[in-house]
């Protein structure tokens, strides 16, 4: 694979690039750069995970080598989200269902590597760097920075202020290329781009997922269940909750069954070599197959696709791309029952 | 020595005791219980320090082990007020400076600990500590907390936020019973009383030393040259100080130089057992000579006591009192050479 083909793998599908030329600089110069992209464990994982962590499998593709962060600090840093003593538990079930995600897009999670935050963020050298760091940053950039990924208020904890910086610096200290997220974390890794050079490392290139609508429309919301599937969802769960979705007739815009179409089920299609069909009486056209996203789309906005129609292939599909994830976690209950007592136990 | 014995000397000269009854238990418990004061090395140090430090003598003579905090990450954490690579430098020319005047308070240095900040905040027990304590604590409560201690700005930096949940967490890093320090330092161990138990830690009772005037009038100024008496000043310097000073007949208040004489001259001239003698001709009454302060202060607020003969006798009490402290760091030019280069190399 050429530089060329390789860059197209790694900035395929997403909200935004930073900058181009500089993933090509990598390529050029490295047969194996390296990716990491970090999650905190707090609440349950969901679709919305998936389409970011989708994309490992064209980073893996390119030939990066790629991190995960299981961010178990952050995730206690952000107003508490998750208690000191379930970090443990949730780390494990995030690491599992992660390694489910990746293997369900056709990746081999072997070739992942998991770091804790506690592995490291503990360390000397780590927390000598991040003191440095705390002296040159303001409040109110430490604050614009993580506006859109830790929890606000007019009067914050001090844990997310310090949340944004360690993150920033997490990029240096994986010696990481690539910073990968979605595009809610650009004020986090931007303030990576300005402040790790003066600490003497390099500036990060970033690659950002987009955002995916909910199912009820507007952005997905973590505590509205219908407008999310859950990995753990079986197939009638599954087939109600995008029955019931957003999807009117030729509108593309904030319309989440489109968009899991073609950030998730399209590319693990692709990967699997299955094609997406939607079935039809003959007296409507009889079945319609496609091989890529775009001609569903257009077939959508010019009315040859109803919704109706639409509705139950894509329930099917998301439901074929998620089962081996849900399988892996229900094959290994303790995973949810630890990680969330007082909802699973 | 009794309770009540080891309490006066502990509670004497004093600004404030938060809580009296709390000291009494301690004697009571135990035969040495433990006291702290942390000082970040970032400016020269000035007779303002000498007279917080003097009351060591006192803890040391009551039997309270002490620990002397050089927190060398904090003078880096407060606005960089002083620069990383010269952390090592300003904490060596602090502890000399230290053991200078806690020998020349008339006790022994060696009987005092002597700890770096970088010895143990970088472990990794007092840094998940830290991580609680951030995620609990509202910016504003911190801000308010350091409001007298750190750099204030609209937009501070988050150094000197963390610097005030850093020193809460010092008293239980040092396993201190009593927290000591100028009353400018009472929010910051105000927090740790109420936030060290959430962290399964003990409060620390406290004990505040006054913020002494300046000898222009009003607070001390660190910039403002001659409203301190500098450690180094040789005899000369320090008496055209005091004879410059805010020093009106009959008033007390905002009165550096009485205030110098309360605090620091007559304890140690006690503990040295000597006398504050002024020298009159003998056609305005002679020589007066007093073993206590209060004995000057009545005299002073009468009239007996003019400024003119009080200012002489005290600038010489004064270079006394310094001298030790003078000699040892002048013996030694590379300290503040290194600490200073600027102003010294």
């Amino acid at each position: 694979m050429d530089t060329a083909e390789r860059t197209e793998l790694v900035t395929r599908f997403t909200e935004e690039v930073v900058e181009v030329d500089e993933i090509e600089a990598l390529f050029e110069e490295r047969e194996n750069p390296t990716a990491y992209i970090g999650y905190a464990p707090t609440g349950e994982m969901h679709i919305g995970h998936f389409t970011t962590m989708r994309k490992l499998a064209d980073f893996i593709d390119a030939g990066l080598d790629v991190t995960v962060l299981v961010a178990d600090l952050h995730a206690h840093l952000d107003d508490a989200k998750s208690p000191f003593e379930l970090l443990e538990a949730r780390s494990a079930y995030y690491e599992a269902a992660i390694v489910g995600m990746i293997e369900a897009a056709g990746a081999d999670p072997d070739s992942v590597t998991f770091v804790r935050g506690t592995e490291y963020q503990l360390e000397e050298p780590y927390t000598l760097d991040l003191y440095r760091m705390l002296a040159e940053t303001t409040l109110s950039r430490a604050k614009r920075a993580g506006s859109e990924v830790v929890r606000q208020s007019e009067n914050p904890k001090l844990g997310g202020l310090v949340y944004t910086l360690m993150q920033a610096l997490d990029v240096a200290a994986l010696d990481a290329d690539i910073a990968y997220g979605g595009i809610d974390q650009r004020g986090i890794y931007m303030l990576a781009r300005e402040q790790l050079p003066d600490s003497g490392y390099d500036k990060p290139a970033c690659v950002f997922a987009p955002l995916l609508s909910g199912l009820s429309g507007g952005k997905m919301s973590a505590s509205e269940a219908s407008s999310k599937v859950n990995l753990t969802d079986d197939d009638d769960a599954v087939e109600e909750k995008i029955n019931g979705a957003y999807c009117p007739a030729g509108e593309v815009e904030d319309n989440g069954v489109l968009e899991y179409l073609r950030f998730l089920v399209f590319p693990v299609f692709e990967e699997r070599g299955e094609q997406f069909v939607v079935e039809r009486p003959e007296e409507y056209g009889g079945d319609l197959v496609y091989d890529d996203y775009e001609a569903v789309e257009e077939d959508f906005v010019s009315g040859e696709l109803h919704p109706a129609d639409l509705k139950p292939a894509a329930a099917a599909a998301i439901s074929a791309v998620i089962a081996p994830v849900r399988e892996q976690l229900l094959d290994n209950p303790e995973l949810l029952e630890d990680a969330y007592p007082e909802k699973y136990a």
